[in-house]
């Protein structure tokens, strides 16, 4: 496919639009390849998406959209002769509305923008993620987004009510209800939600809030190893008001440390696993009460080793930045394969244990960082080989992924499979699943025009 | 389309068949035309599913699949030519894994057997109903069921971690995750959640679990409008512990208790709209305190009327069989036209106040009775007339249903379209998600041949 004269004079009638310089001058986002087809759309209004839209029908053209291009699978890679649309400049906020317990908001729009809206009447959005700053509330309802909150908030898909979104032939999907129950024929927009801009382009929502605590207390907790870990999670949980548990392996946490100058914060506590504990409270004394009550709980039950309370918060900052650097690990260990796995609670101290013994057992030396989301089971996994690349990536795949759909957890938790999972998905994904996303994004997008190569190969 | 002996002879050899006078002497279910296809295969496996759904496609015979037969809209509803497929020997509930926090079920079981498993461990599915004794669990994944708990636990499609179905050409979905972070391709499953059978046949789910309260306490309470109700629950809901909020207008309240030999409850309680507010605690005494408590300050705040805290559990279960005994309605107003709508909280009382004036201005005299969930907005509406049928139901039709689309709310909840409110869908559906559901369901069952003539006409 190229992009004709035609096609290009055509759009630049619908839309501001960017090409060559003004693109290649633009941010790259995480993958450099994001903006390799070096032509740009930036609608800010829905009609304007479906002109563009129906205009790449036409013309059969292939339109990879963008949000804050913080993706790690490479779901924003776009190619010469695609159109990339770039959503951030629709990024209105809406006013949160407590009574009905909803916002609304564009795509566009970063997720800090609207924590920020909500925060102003005493709510969130009810989902947190380090890229906060960056990432849009469109590309994280593509990608089904998860991050700290999820274990008791849900994933983005359970924080969506109402989802607008121009179809691949530009037909507009208006479902903007403000209400959680609704059954009114087969859910498109659950296909939307994860769907990586294979069905449509997600132009605005409806969110549903949860409550902002007032004050909070972190612990940063070692423990021997996951199980303990678990136990203590669970512990805490059902005593009320644990509102975070991210879960960071010993050689995670002090890469990061490190590289934020906060090395003596994890060599002060003890522990093969270290758990960040955050609990809510009204005031910062009142929560750091119950952090120090339920960990006493644990150290009696569950073999705790060690533990720090963050005493201020900077001290609080200082832990969350160890944990939230991770783009540390690929600096001192470029080159490493990513993973971004899920494992059902029951299983994942054997999992992490039988993993660290497979990496250790490969020839040469190897360096292996887990951290995570501790209530979800989910965990972002790096493998680097000292001094290179990685010699044997299959073995390295094969010791991260084997087994982990038959024990019910997944291959990709919250990142997506954008290009770089493509192949994995071909191999663990439940056929018939397969099967039928392709049957239905067929079926809707005949021309297979919307974010090809991605998803499914 | 005829079921020929060959078919007939062919499912005999793959599953348990009843034929006319069997089918004939089983439970009508709510809708007498449920059994009208006088055949009924009786499954006992995923792989007996397989075979029949096989068996039908290559005979082009119609399905309509049966779980517990308690929908209110006709989704079960079958005619000579299809074959029912009875999913209730498929029942088997497995052990609940705390520590992985779900459980896995065939979708025969019904929910008070699924409640009661996980009752044993001190956890719940995180999702009740009255008709809980009947109502299985893939019936109540079919129509995204909703419920009492919804407005802290979600609706059924937040319950479902994992599902495995058979779709119409046979092929199997097997996407049986026990985790909540997976995003492996589109997720097909929130096709099957809701889909009444429209994409494929619900044979067995993971389901999460939630936490079950040690002790409860339940009051009636009485306010002189919706709005007081809406605000009252906001400030029990911030509060913490609330577990229900059951709302009914005083003509339901009154018509229930009489038919239940307890029309002295409603009668001892002022207020236009009363709600069943039920709070949880470690003990009776403990959750009676937190109700207290939080009423005084609705009271305080809020303009309670009247209100009286059940003071034993037969009160308790007194008072909830005013809210169960929805069928009474039915008895003593036959005839009525039914209504699930949803309406978003900050609109609940001008919807409420403005349906009131618009049933009192038709012509002849009406009776109306609304209750439902009151967190969710979720109204369940009868509206009859004295003495027969209502003369004028496109008059009433618009009284309930016009401006909810635009509210932001549904006209469809919980009980599903199926073959009831095909016409109203039609009307009020966006017509993005219609079209784009048609488009899927006929790539995924081209010959229409499952549950042909529901959701969508």
């Amino acid at each position: 496919m190229t992009l004709t004269g035609e096609f290009i004079k055509a759009l630049g009638e619908v839309c501001e639009v960017l090409r060559d310089e003004s693109v290649l001058s633009m941010d790259p986002g995480v993958d450099p390849a994001n903006l390799g087809a070096a032509l740009v759309a930036r609608p800010v209004s829905t009609h304007e998406v479906q002109a563009i839209v129906r205009l790449c029908s036409a013309h059969l053209v292939s339109m990879v959209t963008h949000g804050g291009r913080t993706g790690l699978a490479g779901g924003a890679v776009s190619r010469p002769g695609q159109l990339v649309i770039d959503m951030r400049a629709m990024n209105k906020v809406g006013l949160p509305s407590l009574e009905a317990g909803c916002i609304e908001v564009e795509a566009g729009a970063t997720l800090q923008a609207v924590q920020d809206a909500c925060a102003t009447v005493g709510c969130s959005p009810g989902i947190d993620l380090a890229a906060r700053g960056t990432a849009t509330i469109g590309g994280m309802i593509s990608t089904n987004a998860g991050g700290m909150e999820a274990f008791r908030c849900g994933v983005m898909r359970h924080r969506v009510l109402g989802l607008e979104a121009v179809l691949a032939d530009g037909t507009l999907l208006a479902d903007m209800t403000r209400v959680g129950k609704v059954n009114e024929g087969l859910d498109v927009k659950h296909l939307l939600i994860g769907g990586e801009g294979k069905i449509g382009i997600v132009t605005r929502a409806v969110l549903k809030l949860a409550p902002l605590e007032k004050a909070s207390a972190t612990a940063l907790v070692g423990f021997s190893s996951a199980a303990q870990a678990v136990a203590a999670f669970h512990l805490m949980h059902k005593a009320g008001g644990l509102l975070r548990a991210e879960v960071m392996w010993r050689a995670y946490a002090e890469t990061t440390a490190q590289q934020c100058g906060l090395e003596a914060v994890p060599r002060a506590c003890a522990g093969h696993v270290l758990v960040l504990f955050e609990v809510a409270g009204n005031s910062f004394d009142e929560a750091r009460a119950a952090l120090e009550d339920q960990l006493s709980q644990v150290g009696a039950n569950d073999g705790l080793m060690d533990g720090v309370i963050a005493q201020s918060g900077q001290q609080a900052a200082d832990f969350w930045r160890i944990r939230e650097d991770s783009f540390a690990v690929e600096r001192v260990w470029p080159g490493g394969l990513w993973y971004d796995i899920t494992v059902p609670l029951d299983g994942l101290d054997g999992y992490a244990a039988g993993l660290e013994s497979k990496i250790a057992a490969l020839p040469g030396q190897h360096f292996l960082s887990m951290m995570g989301h501790l209530g979800d089971g989910n965990l972002h996994i790096t493998v680097a080989a000292a001094g290179g690349q990685v010699a044997d990536k299959l073995a390295v795949e094969s010791a991260v992924l084997d087994g982990l759909k038959t024990s019910g957890g997944s291959i990709s938790a919250e990142h997506g499979i954008g290009l770089d999972k493509c192949p994995a998905l071909a191999v663990h994904g439940d056929p018939g699943r397969l099967a039928a996303g392709r049957l239905i994004a067929a079926a809707l997008d005949p021309f297979g025009l919307m974010n090809p190569g991605k998803m499914y190969n």
